[in-house]
């Protein structure tokens, strides 16, 4: 009976594969996110990916990135001295994570360039998103993304940050900002919502369309990842707590031209990082009045009573996550009084499309 | 005759082989490079290096850095699936380049982080030297490293630039300070001074003791990597040029608090970024006062003559390359009556730690 299935799974996989191999448009073109003059991954227009490895005395190859045997692609070698593979399916549109194992160890793709998750500097691709205009680098003006380096008593070390300031920033300097302090998930760290997230691209756009109000965006390091993935109930908020809201924020009130009150301040994160959102905003309702956690659970309304109301809860999630949840949670809290919206990122997972366009979505509530 | 002379190579070098393996001190350690929680490779006090590769089912796994055959490392297999090997002799002190080649394919070492260099995102590695001193992080104020997107009409695109603002900046809003353009080498990019040179760093400590005049550093690509590594003679400087004095100088002077003119605006680059600094300097002598080459050729005073004088010149490489023509290109100019100064850096290479000790010694010189 077991064997069976396996046999009949078998077939059909092959069947699919066959069918899906069939239609596979040969108009692949290298992905944006290579490194400099590097052919190969490719994409094609209905978001397949085609690896190509140099490893002429390898046995084996396999690219984690696909929907084969183990979630991944083994690829085939030529005579050439490549190993080549195509992915059994298109992927999702957007950016995803991965990397290479020749012959049992693992190491990046040498085409591609590396982004920080899974604790390790991963391979990245992206798939063309039909709506990719969003976070497209434009001909409009642009804010900076600083690198800071602030004084930490509480760990002791100097820790880093990324802030984003919008275009006018350098000009209007009587203006005073909003600010947004967004978390990464696990994995990954501050680097996370400019490489792979492009906030400041999604921001400059943004503000050259007159969407959104101006505001600054920090991005620090959440401290998550001593966690092993799965133990995420063992994790201790404390600890950033502290950096963030005794030792970041300050500093960043005091360093750049901040409108330092909560009105003015919001908090959101990704995954974990919605987590830590979720635990910080409900400590320390005085300092946040804008609360956005994207994929990374929800609010109930007995967790906020009796606290400072929240000017704006956002709840977002992709539609291949839990988007029943999403919307339930919205529905009660806006039947308890609160305000806010929910987002389903369509045909997305738990990846960085869903969260580039949960920003996007974001940016113009907040701070009206 | 040819075939003795290889023997008795052979011979000294393994008898050098075994007495180094003899000498070698147990003391490794994780190198300050490596990813979180990575434990290889490691670095001894001596300036050894081993390495540690986990590809189980690999024949052959061999480092680019080391000593040994083709001059890298090769690895031995062990019966747990790692390859492991520690450098036939010490590395020079500083920061070093080098990849993994991995039964012929080229791959980066997944223990440590990516720099770019070589056209490439390559593994690197840190041998602590004696005086890391001065661009180590310190519990001083910092200042911010900056990302802009400029708009380059030359070229149709945004570029990006990384602009260092000292830790004044944000504080003393009234203000302006002089800029130093300075450029990487072939091969490299707008990063590298920041994460390979840690200018930041050498910045902020220089300034906390009171060292220099605190001024800006702005760091863009060179547009310089189409060009193969040898055909150096064929670059053309006029594409950079452009970008460079027509496009990024008046960002830089409309966006950030510069003093705008001649006397406080210096141009440096290492290596290849010499000899574009040579070039644009010579070219555009109306526009920078203070010239340094880095690794990056010399200036003689024929070139210099009938130009508007530069009030500084300043020449530097490591002592590993050829000091002798630095000083006595130095000796020339100085004869010639230009406000010269040399610098060379012991016990060391074309290397990043040659370029990070020269800006120390430069930076104390510009804008006096």
């Amino acid at each position: 009976m077991k064997l069976k299935q396996l046999l009949l799974l078998s077939l059909a996989a092959l069947a699919g594969n066959i069918c899906l191999a069939q239609d596979i448009k040969e108009d692949f073109s290298p992905s944006v996110l290579n490194q400099p003059g590097q052919q190969y991954p490719q994409v094609n227009s209905q978001g397949y990916v085609r690896f190509r490895i140099q490893a002429p005395r390898a046995d084996s190859v396999r690219v984690s990135l696909g929907l084969g045997g183990r979630g991944g692609t083994l690829l085939t070698k030529g005579d050439d001295g490549y190993f080549t593979g195509t992915t059994a399916g298109p992927m999702d549109e957007g950016f995803h994570y991965y990397h290479v194992n020749v012959d049992g160890g693992v190491f990046n793709d040498p085409g591609t360039l590396n982004f920080y998750g899974s604790t390790r500097w991963e391979s990245g691709i992206e798939i063309p998103a039909h709506d990719q205009d969003f976070y497209a680098l434009k001909d409009v003006p642009h804010g900076t993304v600083d690198q800071v380096l602030f004084p930490s008593k509480s760990t002791n070390t100097s820790r880093r940050a990324f802030v984003y300031t919008p275009p006018d920033y350098s000009k209007e300097t009587n203006k005073r900002y909003p600010v947004l302090y967004l978390q990464h998930g696990w994995g990954e760290d501050e680097t996370a919502w400019s490489n792979q997230g492009h906030a400041n691209l999604i921001m400059d756009n943004l503000i050259a369309e007159g969407k959104i109000k101006p505001f600054i965006i920090v991005m620090t390091y959440g401290i998550t990842n001593q966690l092993r993935f799965g133990h995420m109930k063992e994790f201790k908020i404390d600890t950033f707590q502290t950096v963030l809201t005794e030792e970041l924020i300050p500093y960043i009130d005091a360093h750049f031209r901040t409108l330092a009150n909560r009105d003015n301040r919001a908090m959101a994160g990704l995954s974990m990082g919605g987590m830590e959102t979720h635990t910080i905003t409900l400590n320390k309702p005085e300092i946040f009045s804008h609360y956005a956690l994207l994929s990374g659970g929800i609010y109930t309304p007995e967790e906020l009573k009796d606290k400072q109301k929240p000017k704006l809860i956002f709840i977002s999630c992709g539609s291949k996550e839990n988007p029943g949840r999403v919307k339930q949670a919205a529905d009660e809290l806006k039947q308890a009084g609160y305000n806010v919206t929910s987002f389903v990122s369509e045909n997305t997972a738990h990846e960085f499309l869903t969260w580039r366009r949960s920003l996007y979505q974001l940016a113009p509530l907040l701070f009206r």
